[in-house]
């Protein structure tokens, strides 16, 4: 652990924006087929080359005239004109128009020499006698005449014009079918750090390995901001395999993107690759997160190195990255890149640089509302738990409840939840959510879904098992389920009931005393403890393990799964799920509460008609509605 | 022209959109790589498989200790304990922390046995002595416990979730590598109609020949759509290839659009194909444009009729095509497919049906102002100079001046150009455009650019030439043009002037009378007629072609190079871009005219700025700029 760099001199995030703006990472421009071209940006100004139409076109089904002929002519007072012949939609005239004359035509046919109007059918008669004309017409009626859409040699589309279907039109309607375009910015992304598995391969939890998320999901932003992204085999943290990979990505592609590793020893040698391969232009930013991002050169590539933790990555890539990109490919900044929203609480800060704060957003009363969602940089649950992020200022001390703030989103196609639920999880609430559409469920156990229900910020809370704070909320329905001790299956260690915990050398999985299940499980206790006169912690002592708290409704079946312990606090629809025994101590009441005031909103609304729908069909389920 | 059909019982646009909706073009779901899985829509709910964490992770480089070890120590009185080894991250621990000892840890590497907590290496010391903990900590801290960011069994993400890099990330995460996801809907098109020919192939105006826009447009408004676009070959007008094509697409795609001629023959062709192989659930929409639109089924597939002209076309197809591709992908409506804005002119319309009138915006004085765009539906150019179409009910007689409208975008990346300019087509011009973003002009010639600049609408009118009238506007610089008469290369007819056009048997080519240089030619013609004591019309007579016009600043010199007249109105710069030979008649002032209250758009001012610059640089330049 020597070496260890410290972030003495961090850039200002102005400098480092100027720092990446100082990169060239502008590819060449290249010519596309026109059926690729869509989202492309012109490299050219596009003049036409021809006119369009490209002759005197008929504008509807009908007669090609001389105007002169029909002079005087009207409903009541026809003019009759010889029929010579007829012109269909794409074929050359063999027909001349002379005086007392008239050809029939087709809407898009040419209109034949002699003719310069056209009179619509539905103004015609064809009777013995010729082609009665109803109407009079002047020269050019009904005529698209040649060049009149587009004339050659005018300005059809500038450069810099991002390609959509009309302009895709366009250029069909002038025969352009190689387009001069900007080139896609590739980006080379280099993965590090010997912890990292690719999705999909084999993981060793007990070796410390996890999934790298960053490679995918920074590749993901690459290709979202008009880049390309090429990934490259996942380096560990040996210097020269790291500097080959680094080296490889810098030939290839026009920006290297290195994340992954958090360790510092990694950090040590992308150092030590750039300053040897390039130039370092910055290390170090004043910004939360994202301080150790670093900016440079590599051989002849522009190089950013990514913090490690997924949300300071995306949110750093985000914020600095994806307009260099943009800017490269010549796209404009989408225009759902931000939201405008007010803060739904008060949030502290002072920290003396700024911040990407993570925020949530959501929909209430007509206005969007703003949360912060600080779950620490290391969850990559903050990615979908919030929308994106605020930046706040250094010197801001805090943003105030109902101050309007600005939310640069994850993305652009991300859009706020339609609901915003806390609480409890349960497996019957995640079928009803599977039913509405976008929202957002944070299970943050039924004490947590209470208090954030006061506070003002969630749809609804779901909440089980016995509370003493009681929330002013509307009961939206709710149901019943089975909880005890879940156990191997076959329960071969025979376990009866909550004595067997106190009694027995059983080891015991808890959940947090946030949870419903746990406030459940702590009220029996007391009533044991009641029974035998003593008091609840003495029995909580003597269950090995009741301190061992997990998360997830279904974690301490897990583990009792995996062989970790003989009984775990859960749910029967768990223990049926994962083919465990279940020896049931209780039923508790799951309910789904609304603040008074969002009871209307029309997500909520689905979810109580869910929950009605759900107790209907409860017949045939396991757990039992009550709406 | 027997059996021509008519639209007598049109349906209401509801019952279009009903029908469409009652085909079913939604395709089975699909598995696909977590790298290709951006922008796709989840088919099924994601429940984690597994802990993340999958094991209890240090937070921080430091010491993995046992909380208890620490009790009381602070800086002034530090703690000693035995540095036994180190974990790294992504290897297992081969150590276990007892009394008294600790273990170097680096951030995300496993929490070895015996540890229950971390304390950072800031606030440790190495010394001799052993590794000195100048900080008290308790269970848990500076931990990451296994599953406390997502536990197994956990709600990850709900089914109907758009992918985007965050949810890509949160994937990574759970090491999901095979998303399933919602099919894409595969969509046919068909384009018929003898007249047209791809772009790229060779065009033969004389035949009446056009390029085919509708195929690559709506093409790529399927893939905006989410779907994807499958071209076939294209048919003429001919029932037997018609049919194969119709039942070939129908075999391979979930909905088949046929889509190109506007020929009433080629649209029998189509009902007979669909009455014989499928059902017809409507023919004709009571809505302008688009009133021959067919919705049926061919086969299994969903069939969609559109109408022959480009923006018919693509209005038809995203108002009622588009929304029914989206919900097939699974995909919600684009928050940005719709725009507000208030209606800059008044306009009428009482036809009786609903309209989806073609609307250009223009940013201006802090909001966004509508006007209506209508070229007549034949014009392709209405797809660029519009921006999407304003649905106007049938019973609406007029849209008030100022009153809000929703404009539905032809694409959701479709944004308002920062300048609409009208007037002057003039080369110089178009440079000057080229450095501007996202600007739209409209070569409507000077007299219609005076009009709209009275109309108050437009940001710029470009003008030249001699006027009667006044408008009220600030001039921003021009630059002088010199005008006069193209001839071919060497002036083998040895025109001299303006009388040879009058005294000679020349074949001329003159521009409209909107044109500046239509109005600097009468002017001309004017003083010659005064010289020689006759009218100006008498003169006009005398010139052969004096009536022919044409529109676009090239076009008389294009019929001059094509053989078509012996000489053209048109410019210097023409004629030496175009190599011809060139007789000049005269300079005229092009002057860049901006309302009063647009003169601090930023738009308009850089265009000040270009003029000026443009000035500058003038010296190497054939125009004369003026600021």
């Amino acid at each position: 652990m020597t070496d260890r760099r410290q972030f003495r001199d961090l850039a200002s995030p102005a400098e480092a924006r100027e720092a990446i703006g100082s990169l060239d990472l502008t590819p060449d421009p290249e010519a596309v087929p026109l059926d690729d071209a869509r989202g492309r940006v012109l490299a050219e100004r596009i003049d036409a080359a021809l006119d369009v139409p490209g002759f005197d076109r008929a504008s509807v089904d009908g007669y090609a005239v001389r105007a002169r002929d029909t002079f005087g002519a009207d409903e009541a007072d026809p003019v009759v004109l010889d029929r010579i012949g007829t012109v269909h939609a794409g074929s050359e005239p063999d027909v001349e128009v002379r005086e007392g004359t008239c050809a029939e035509i087709s809407t898009g046919a040419v209109l034949p020499p002699g003719a310069d109007a056209v009179v619509m059918v539905e103004r015609t008669d064809d009777t013995e006698a010729g082609i009665a004309i109803r109407t009079s017409v002047a020269p050019g009626d009904r005529v698209m005449v040649a060049g009149a859409d587009v004339a050659a040699g005018s300005r059809a589309l500038g450069p810099g014009t991002l390609l959509t279907p009309r302009e895709i039109g366009l250029l069909s309607a002038l025969g352009v079918d190689e387009v001069p375009v900007r080139g896609t910015p590739t980006v080379g992304i280099v993965s590090t750090g010997d912890e990292l598995v690719r999705p999909g391969g084999d993981l060793h939890s007990e070796a410390g390995q996890i999934y790298d998320v960053n490679s995918y999901t920074i590749a993901a932003g690459v290709e979202e901001a008009g880049g390309e992204a090429v990934l490259y085999p996942h380096a560990g943290d040996d210097y020269d395999e790291m500097e080959r990979l680094l080296v490889e990505a810098a030939d290839e592609c026009d920006l290297v993107l290195s994340s992954g590793s958090t360790s510092a020893s990694a950090v040590d040698v992308i150092y030590r690759v750039i300053e040897s391969e390039g130039e370092l232009l910055l290390h170090g930013v004043s910004v939360k997160p994202g301080k150790p991002m670093l900016v440079g050169r590599l051989e002849d590539s522009a190089y950013v190195g990514l913090p490690g933790y997924p949300v300071s990555a995306l949110t750093i890539f985000r914020t600095f990255v994806a307009p260099a990109i943009r800017a490269a490919a010549g796209l404009p900044e989408p225009r759902t890149a931000t939201v405008e929203g007010r803060m739904a609480v008060q949030e502290r800060y002072s920290e003396g640089r700024t911040r990407l704060m993570p925020a949530g957003l959501i929909e209430a009363g007509g206005e969007t509302l703003v949360y912060p969602v600080d779950k620490g940089s290391g969850a990559t649950t903050s990615l979908v738990e919030a929308d994106g992020v605020v930046e706040v200022d250094a010197d801001t001390d805090y943003l105030a409840e109902g101050e309007t703030v600005t939310v640069q989103l994850f993305s652009p196609d991300v859009r706020a939840p339609t609901l915003l639920g806390v609480g409890e999880d349960d497996p019957a609430l995640s079928r009803l959510l599977d039913g509405l559409e976008r929202p957002r469920y944070l299970d943050v156990g039924s004490r947590q879904g209470r208090r954030r229900l006061r506070d003002g910020v969630p749809d609804v809370a779901v909440v089980s098992g016995p509370s003493d704070r009681d929330v002013d909320a509307v009961d939206l329905g709710g149901w019943t389920r089975e909880w005890g001790l879940v156990v191997p299956g076959g329960n071969p260690r025979d376990v009866t009931g909550l004595s067997d915990l106190v009694d027995r050398d059983l080891r015991f999985v808890n959940r947090s005393t946030d949870s419903g299940l746990r406030a459940s499980l702590d009220a029996a206790l007391d009533d044991l403890a009641a029974d035998r006169d003593v008091t609840a912690r003495d029995l909580a002592d003597a269950v090995d393990g009741y301190d061992l708290t997990v998360k997830g409704f279904e974690s301490p079946a897990r583990k009792v799964l995996g062989g970790a312990a003989d009984a775990g606090l859960g749910l029967r629809a768990t223990a049926d799920a994962l083919d465990c025994g279940f020896v049931p101590l209780g039923t508790e009441s799951v309910r789904v509460l609304a603040p008074p005031d969002r009871t209307d909103k029309p997500s909520v609304a689905a979810l109580g008609r869910a929950i009605d729908t759900a107790l209907d069909d409860a017949v045939s389920d396991l757990s039992g509605f009550d709406g």
